[in-house]
């Protein structure tokens, strides 16, 4: 085994340059919700280059928004394919997906970014970029590990399904198209950005939009009003509340070094009309964590019963009550043994071939683990070589060292996962 | 006197049809800010009939921008002409400013108003509109006192000067204008919503924005940032404190029955952009009260003072002070003394007139009196048949009777005031 190590080490280190302008022209190629065609031909480009049975289709929005787990802002799919490559194995593996998202976040403010948001510009070893750690550097890790597997002439008893999919961002609509199509695989992993964290767990994530009310009145005499705003900051302290119980429940070892394991963010707040009126309506907007092992339908009830105790604290609550609403995206939590077989022969690889213990933490954010995981029964890890940090966020990079490494352990984790037959 | 007395409550009873229409017709022409032209028209053909000497100029942008009084969103008042019409007295009485706005705030959501809010529909002796009440049907009680004056011969010594002017919701261009132009008098009264109160002091009132940062992160960690919607409840609180320590001050007998003299309101809240992100920015807008013999200077110091000492409540103050502007419109704040002259003329016919003792107060909110009495010279008093609570809202609506009695009162003062030959 230690020749294929080196083998599969040396091909990664000749490869470094070609694999630097594959990632590269992805990061430069912008695939927002709605736009992802040009990135997905880059890869799919790249799959047929090695030979691998590709497929690209387009989700089909009839279909998913029969599903009750379809989750997304719109509902068809013209020009946002899905691709997928698979290497064939000889029979007798077992076999692995190997998932990854396409889409990107929007870059934000251009003022905030040194240099244009898609540049894909390599300084000091770190390539910048939107998309490039969240998650295009994580496809490409995957692209390398199959390819150098490839090139190497090893033969995998499994499959290989490598999976680049649209709307992970927006709620999983992608990989749920995958699934709907009928890709399964003994095992799955995910090149989101963890730090080379090693994420057996991830926690799920829903949006929520609470509605507060008021009574207007003129800003000059606002003592015959009530005041949206005062009221709101009751809200927040409530959910302030809720989180604090939530996570005092959390005793699951792999968050021990999270401060908040599962947050609930309020991100938005917009209310009133005019300065000289006191605010009737202030709705705010926010994610809520979903733990690990827990039922999304449990989580929102928490919710909402913590809401209706407001007007305990506040009888203008039990007048005008808030309004609850979830909307917009969600991630189903997901969760597999930490000593499930993935688990061993990934942090196995990782020990061999980093040479240090792995960190295993469950997820900050949610990804479509959950969906491949829970709804697919595909048990799913997600490791990958992101800067968790960067990830959304303006001059977004990766270590290019970081996408190799990663690349080397995936496959060494597919020789041992799909029981390479050299 | 008492003959004059009956005279002018059987001329007003005798017009109260020919009053409602005037007031109806104003009314139906909707005069938001840019498009007073309408309204205003009616009101110069109602001068002319009544032969008062009629003066219709645009206010001139330029020479309002060079005066630090001048106060508007826009720098130009083409097709938003005022209207003065002026009774010339006999000679060797004093002189009396009836002062009034056209311009109304906008309708708001028409979905609230039960008719067309322009409707100007009577029902049970209430007429229904926006502006019926702030402040058009002050403006006809004006029109009504002085057309019974003329039409029962009586003659006034000194010059009543009727003025119908624009901007007031904007923050007083058009009251400036007058002043520019050269009106000037031995007192004023403005018709603003009352409920037949006495105001021989207003506030004045300045609009505020606050700026509040916070640190980015992902929502999942939100631990990683620093959240401005967090931040911003802590500067409410302090704006809370502030309005406490600023109104317990406030011991003028005249503020006795209000609940809080000099409010500082907070209308709009507006921050973050996106639910899965910790806000880093929150702004606020509100309007803050200044005592009718407070300086507007130093009101705004308080508040900035105020706000600077954040710092010492929480450090992330002093990383990412918050930023303060005076933005859009201001109200100057405006005092006569309660035993002026044109106070107890005023006093003394409201007795006669209408039964039993007034109610004198100070102004909840901001009026063009501040502008009249503290740079015009011009002192000033604020009484009107309107209905203080439904200013700016849906339904607005004011009681007919009213309009006509504050007519007779206003018509007794003129008497009084101006000193009357008859």
């Amino acid at each position: 085994m230690q020749t294929i190590v080196n083998d599969i080490q040396a091909w990664l280190k000749d490869h470094f340059e070609e694999g630097t302008l594959l990632l590269q022209r992805l990061v430069q190629a912008p695939s927002i919700a709605g736009n992802e065609a040009g990135a997905q031909s880059i890869i799919a480009k790249k799959l047929n280059e090695m030979g691998l049975k590709v497929d690209v289709w387009e989700p089909d929005g009839n279909e998913l928004k029969a599903n009750e787990y379809f989750c997304s802002p719109r509902e068809q799919f013209t020009g946002s394919p899905n691709v997928v490559g698979v290497l064939a194995g000889t029979g007798g593996g077992r076999s692995m997906i190997l998932n990854g998202h396409i889409d990107v976040v929007p870059e934000g403010d251009h003022e905030q970014w040194s240099d244009d948001p898609y540049s894909g510009v390599v300084k000091d070893g770190k390539m910048y970029g939107r998309g490039v750690t969240d998650m295009k550097g994580g496809l490409v890790s995957f692209l390398l590990a199959i390819e150098a597997i490839q090139k190497l002439d090893i033969k995998l008893k499994g499959d290989v399904i490598f999976q680049s999919v649209v709307e992970e961002e927006s709620g999983g609509a992608g990989t749920l198209s995958t699934l709907l199509k009928g890709y399964k695989a003994d095992a799955a992993l995910i090149t989101e950005p963890t730090n080379m964290r090693i994420f057996p767990k991830q926690q799920g994530s829903m949006w929520f939009r609470i509605l507060v009310k008021g009574r207007s009145a003129h800003g000059g005499t606002r003592y015959e009003g009530v005041s949206a705003l005062e009221k709101t900051m009751l809200v927040v302290n409530q959910i302030r509340g809720l989180e604090i119980r939530r996570n005092e429940q959390i005793d699951d070892p792999l968050y021990e070094k999270t401060p908040i394991p599962i947050p609930i963010n309020i991100g938005v707040v917009s209310g009133g009309t005019w300065p000289s009126s006191v605010p009737d309506l202030v709705k705010i907007e926010g994610r809520m964590g979903v733990a690990p092992n827990e039922k999304m339908e449990d989580a929102k009830r928490e919710m909402s019963q913590c809401l209706q105790q407001l007007a305990e604290i506040d009888p203008w609550f039990a007048e005008q009550p808030v309004v609850l609403e979830w909307f917009g995206a969600q991630w189903l939590p997901g969760s597999i043994d930490i000593e499930h077989e993935l688990m061993n022969s990934l942090v196995h690889q990782y020990r061999e071939s980093v040479g240090e213990e792995p960190v295993i933490e469950a997820a900050p954010w949610g990804t479509d683990g959950g969906l491949l995981t829970e709804i697919g029964k595909i048990p799913t890890v997600v490791f990958g070589p992101g800067v968790t940090e960067m990830a959304h966020y303006p001059n977004e990079y990766i270590e290019m060292e970081k996408v190799f490494k990663a690349a080397e352990v995936i496959a060494l984790t597919l020789l041992q996962w799909c029981n390479s037959q050299n």
